[in-house]
């Protein structure tokens, strides 16, 4: 409860780079984590490399978005979908719901839980290019790019916390 | 890490209640989750009542699949999904990812980890019939029902780890 309160989307970080065994800790939160018959669908480029981080950036984010801000991420994680026949062809069939999509959120939340817990600021980033994505980090075409994760030492005093709704509106006891 | 290590889909409940603080923790740590646009698309019915439970075991999980044991579990909790126009019509057009579901994944994983913080059991179940959840838990249409977590006093000697995929397999570093 206290990691979840303390997160926030953090866009200001301080231009350092990240010790390896903390990214290694969180991705290894992601890897533990539950998915549909445990398909694990998840895969992750992590860009520590400046320069492909910065071409993340100027190419892989929506146009009109200003991200500048993530260049200061010590590094920008990278989610990736691999595809399987059981989940994507034939779960969604049954149940209408691409299952292996909820497990990508599982996983990143994981991995962004634990770097809270080890002072780091993340941020979740949806609106970008996939092709643009997959082209930079060299992913082949089974892998599906669905989001980016910035990573890196938070500018604290500039966090800010966004309203949610109220719990009345989104619970319902029975 | 450790509430992640820990954790494993709990398919064993002792049948005793809930107290009623726990279920709402686990609630607000689910109510603080992040989504895309702050959207917060995730609903939550929480069934606690011993007959609809059973109808959902009985009615809304898949036929052929043997759920017989979340009858023990002291609530079953039914995550919707809330649609918007932003997220749902013009982001999947631009990057092709249906964001709230990734969202939901999100928002549910708080709230399986604050069980399991709270020495609770859970499992995610996906395998399910969405018309027949929305009904007995009477949602509006508007609301689509993506899956059950089962929430319960777990027998721990029951629990088993299943294996994951080695880091070298989903992790690529640049």
């Amino acid at each position: 409860m206290s990691l979840v309160q303390q997160r926030t989307s953090c866009r200001a970080y301080e231009p350092k780079p990240l010790p390896r065994e903390y990214l290694e800790l969180m991705l290894e939160a992601a890897r533990l984590a539950p998915s549909a018959c445990n398909k694990q669908p998840w895969r992750f480029a992590v860009v520590e490399d400046e320069a492909m981080r910065m071409r993340l950036v100027d190419e892989a984010f929506l146009a009109g978005i200003p991200m500048k801000w993530a260049i200061n991420a010590g590094a920008i994680i990278a989610l990736g979908m691999e595809k399987s026949a059981i989940t994507h062809k034939i779960a969604p069939k049954i149940s209408g719901v691409d299952y292996p999509l909820l497990d990508l959120g599982i996983a990143g939340e994981h991995l962004v839980l634990q770097a809270e817990e080890l002072g780091l600021g993340t941020c979740w980033i949806g609106w970008i290019k996939p092709k643009k994505v997959r082209a930079i980090v060299d992913w082949p075409k089974g892998i599906e790019p669905v989001g980016l994760i910035t990573v890196g030492w938070p500018i604290t005093e500039k966090r800010k916390t966004r309203p949610r709704l109220p719990a009345e509106e989104i619970i319902k006891w029975l």
